[in-house]
């Protein structure tokens, strides 16, 4: 299968077929995932959401398979949205988050993940505070793992979104695209994903945000740095605007609240420096009035519920993509 | 459809020509439902009753619809309750409860349930402190909504299943029907939700409590203050016990412990003043011994354990009324 | 069926000839439980394990049956187990936590499982601090009662999949065997139904542990006290590490964890011995350096994981078992 042109908007026949590319066990980060299985999981992620939006759509394709949702932080809304991919797709779940869990007994991650593995567990969704726990339980264990989230690191479901939201406004072509991420990128697993999927689709970025919050290997990575969100935001095919930690106003990071907005908030008059089709991004939970305006966060450059729409489909996709490769392996 | 007559006891034939009162989109409130449609809801739980009794019924009434039970307070009962009227129909259903939400990173609650709209849940269960919470949200969503408890306002499916176990114990009639309750009126969602269906369905209520928990307009609402228990039970044909919130102890706005269960508790003797075959309700959890005494709580006098029963037939039955307005309205 | 011989390790057939033992309505301990029904039991599990290990295998025995997790304790290990084997055979569940609980609103025990039975729960696995709880339930409740751990007296359900663990070990034969119990046997519910099933199918127990945690009378029980681990640990066939609780500690009952884990730690040396073929228990969570050194839980002797794997075995058998009771007297 040798595919160059952009993205198909057209869905993939369902089934058998659907998958060409290389198995993907595991889903642990976007860097360095071919753009072929990019493109194949955007692809199968546009089919979910289709069928996603018929009424009373249920599937059993992940019959008889079980997922494990483990969160050792905190998050409603990727919990909820695994979650309900999976019963879509007719998966047995079972969740924990820490409070409650053994590891405030004083186990290890190792054997707490191994002991779901002894429970013939076959696929679970980990979100951690250490980045690269994912790939180190990836390494130990005979589960497939679906990082939900790795400190710092990645968030690859949530790139996948990102993507797909950004494929829809864009038609398909990432080539000769520009996207500026705004905000805390040192500390953002979000932005991470996002720019190595968009890198290798062939869009480009800049970045922007205070110094303070900006990693100095981030050049390295394929984005540019600029200096203002005027820059940043000209001329622009789409901006995302990361969540303002508060915990780093408290660690004397940033300034006040009402400083950050008015030099790093999308308003409308920097929505208005974009092209005129730019979209705006957020993966939320959103401070409203900090890093984002209502009015923009409500208005019609927008796509940001549509994230949340399409993350679902994401959450499909790559579901049933692990499932299909565990097949593959037994 | 024209009913005047007293409801009926025998259960009403299932399936689509169940429903023939206005659509129910969402249910927030029993205030202003009308006759008709309050005793279509008590219809179909009385049939769900029936169903829920025999061994092992499942039932794939909601197949392929999701439901998300919202918890911003804490309720084991009640989330419990629709929890298992949701398996019961064969919906998927997500939970979430304060803790761990998105709540607490600073999302506005109206955000939050656009989330989980985007989604494509269809019907949320909210339960939320702030008096309109859920008519807030039915108004700016596409998803239906199903109020289980807004602040002090009202907790509607607490009410219909106050009515069906009163329909139960009074063959049906409530015109000439006379219940008290007894309590902290003034917060009370459950009170306010069964007077609103009592007062529709037409029997009379007659309401006492400490004086500083009675608020000023409850006549205005059709219910009569007593001035004492005595005079409020006497003759009754019910009592339903309110649930002591110990917090307001500590605000000030009542004695002790044990002045309340002397001026205030349901006891014995006063279950004597009522007629022979009067009911006790008491919406749960029972403060033993403050409110209530125990052998009222176990006597033969008590629906207490009818009334939770009889909740998750009316989960059953809103559930899947609030569900075929979906299907009609799409 | 007169069965003295040893246990079979072969599969039992499946279906509705499979239980020949009395009836078990509740699963409260492992002190009393006949013989035949700890073989029926494991013969049972035994056969799940095997269907459990096939991919994606799902069965519809408990369709329709419904199940409550409540869990007065934390524990997450146990409660997915239970989550796991009830999704496995198709049955409904609902799971909640002392977090967020009625209990905390001042609720009785009896009353907040009255309301569970009233709601046509079938079977209630309860986890609580007080020994004989599920005894209490059992006695007040129309439900099944299956004991998920009840204070420092039962948590049978460990027991049988300990015993499950030590049968294929020991290949079925538990006469003339001896396993040595190393720790706060005091405090150690899993220590009990250890020792109420080994004894019952034969096998002896030598236990030791610091003097303050071993209880006056377990030699009424059946064990043998040692005085040292040495004395304990040579030429057994077993050893079972008992989880310190670290809370001990703080109590004064032990000295230092190095102090214990030099002296009452289960390290390579102490394994070698005992029997050549013997093998490594812990119920988990482990705390790795203090009762077991990680060599050890790692090692090839090292039986812990597959604890875990026949855990949900166990689990399925004993809901199994105990829904063809309800079935039996209904």
């Amino acid at each position: 299968m040798n595919r160059t042109g952009p993205m198909r908007d057209a869905p993939a026949p369902f089934g058998a077929g659907l998958f060409h590319g290389p198995p993907i066990r595991h889903l642990l980060g976007l860097e360095g995932l071919a753009r072929e299985s990019l493109i194949e999981l955007l692809d199968s992620a546009t089919n979910y959401r289709e069928r996603l939006r018929s009424p009373r759509w249920v599937s059993d394709e992940l019959r008889g398979l079980t997922v494990c949702n483990a969160f050792f932080e905190d998050s409603t809304r990727t919990r909820v949205s695994f979650e309900l991919a999976e019963q879509r797709l007719g998966a047995m779940h079972t969740t924990f988050t820490t409070a409650g869990s053994s590891v405030s007994k004083g186990e290890t991650l190792l054997d707490t993940l191994r002991v779901l593995a002894a429970m013939h567990v076959d696929l679970v969704v980990l979100r951690h505070r250490s980045p690269g726990a994912s790939s180190f339980l990836a390494h130990h264990l005979e589960v497939g793992v679906i990082n939900a989230g790795d400190g710092e690191h990645e968030h690859p479901t949530q790139g996948l979104l990102d993507l797909m939201t950004l494929s829809e406004a864009w038609a398909g072509r990432f080539e000769g695209r520009r996207i500026a991420i705004v905000g805390d990128v040192a500390h953002s697993r979000v932005a991470r994903s996002a720019l190595f999927g968009l890198t290798t689709l062939g869009a480009s970025v800049t970045i922007c945000g205070p110094p303070t919050l900006i990693p100095a290997e981030i050049e390295a990575l394929g984005a540019k740095v600029a200096a203002t969100i005027e820059e940043a935001m000209h001329g622009a095919d789409a901006v995302m605007a990361l969540r303002l930690q508060r915990e780093r106003m408290e660690g004397g990071l940033l300034p006040s609240l009402g400083e950050y907005s008015r030099v790093w908030g999308i308003n409308p008059e920097r929505v208005a420096l974009m092209k005129p089709e730019a979209v705006v991004l957020h993966p939320g939970p959103m401070n409203r009035g900090v890093e984002i305006a209502p009015e923009v966060a409500d208005g019609h450059s927008s796509v940001i519920f549509r994230q949340v729409e399409n993350g679902v489909a994401v959450r499909c996709a790559v579901l049933t993509r692990c499932a299909a490769a565990l097949a593959e392996a037994s």
